[in-house]
């Protein structure tokens, strides 16, 4: 297996750290090649500008879309998104770390998304969703909440998770045409003891032992 | 009438730009105060990190919400962060003008919510949808799609736009307290000729005209 991690979280010492180290570290002993990306860490830009590309087809007017074909098709893309691209397409596993901000992605890996994501390379034409480019391989998100898990659940305070995961596992993973499994959720890592977070990451690491086993989600509609 | 309009996108020469000017200069032209925020060109940061805060609460593991709540109790907030709140705390229409990028808010608008909306100053204890702190204020959302209208209906190609936008519209505009008016939405302006792009522009103008006879969306639910 080519797992690829990719998370984000400005604490080192955070629960979602833990979770990511241990998904490296599980995943490394079940004999995966493993590898990450740590956007944090890494300082990853997450702003779509002209320093996506090295190559520029209009200089008057920045379309990006034309732009990333242009790129596609001259191996114009900057180094660091070249490398996550690169990353995207070796893996079969693809799991994403991070904390459910504002019912979504933080910004810095909504940023990897939107300027990896290129159209041309990664997806475009007929090359989205039943027919995207990564069809076969697998993706998982990963998450902590900061709610407890009754608050997510249909017509519960913050409602179903599911919901709303859809933009991430419909909009962003199926539309490139990853199978997604069910998503790993720790609700509430900040109100639990020690011993209740350790027991979350022995509960990943479980899991990630037996992920061959597991059927992904339907196909998601709106 | 005070109005703040939130804007992002990479390039002035674009249509979000020119709707965004629009909503500027007609509001303007109907005698409100207008306030703005253009995060490209403000070069706004969206990366949460120690540096939302001239204030430490725990220098030894950074928990951002108990920093947001220290930082509001004794004005710790980074002066760009400040002034954005002030100018949220300010207005009674907010709008926002931007791309609708993989299913959500382009990075650094989402950004900007993950600095901005800060618990403590910005909602927190029971100040949140119903009880949040901004009950009264309006906001819209004003955005462009890539795609054509009817790919964005239930079952279409992408599914329900109104699905689509609900982790912003509730998760995180009612979630504030905000009344959430129609979104604006003009789609595939990169496939319309000058003149259907003058028309949406015309469009919104009008609306932005009569937008107090307007009745706010029901409160979502998920």
């Amino acid at each position: 297996m080519k797992a690829f991690l990719v998370y984000w979280h400005p604490e080192p010492q955070s629960f979602n750290h833990a979770m990511f180290v241990t998904a490296q570290a599980t995943l490394t002993r079940l004999g995966a090649e493993v590898k990450t990306s740590d956007l944090y860490a890494m300082a990853f830009d997450p702003v779509s500008s002209r320093k996506n590309f090295r190559t520029v087809r209009d200089p008057a007017f920045l379309k990006l879309q034309t732009e990333e074909i242009y790129a596609s098709e001259h191996q114009g893309f900057a180094t660091d998104l070249d490398e996550e691209m690169a990353k995207l397409e070796w893996c079969d596993l693809m799991i994403w770390q991070f904390p459910l901000w504002w019912f979504g992605l933080p910004a810095t890996m909504k940023g990897w998304v939107d300027r990896v994501f290129a159209m041309g390379r990664i997806y475009g034409g007929r090359r989205m969703y039943e027919g995207g480019a990564f069809r076969g391989k697998r993706a998982l998100l990963s998450l902590t909440t900061g709610g407890p898990a009754q608050a997510y659940v249909k017509h519960g305070f913050h409602g179903d998770i599911h919901t709303i995961l859809k933009p991430i596992q419909h909009g962003m993973l199926q539309f490139v045409g990853f199978d997604v499994l069910a998503p790993q959720v720790v609700y509430g890592p900040v109100r639990m003891s020690d011993a209740q977070r350790q027991a979350e990451l022995d509960r990943f690491a479980q899991r990630l032992g037996r992920l061959d086993q597991e059927t992904p989600l339907a196909w998601e509609t709106y």
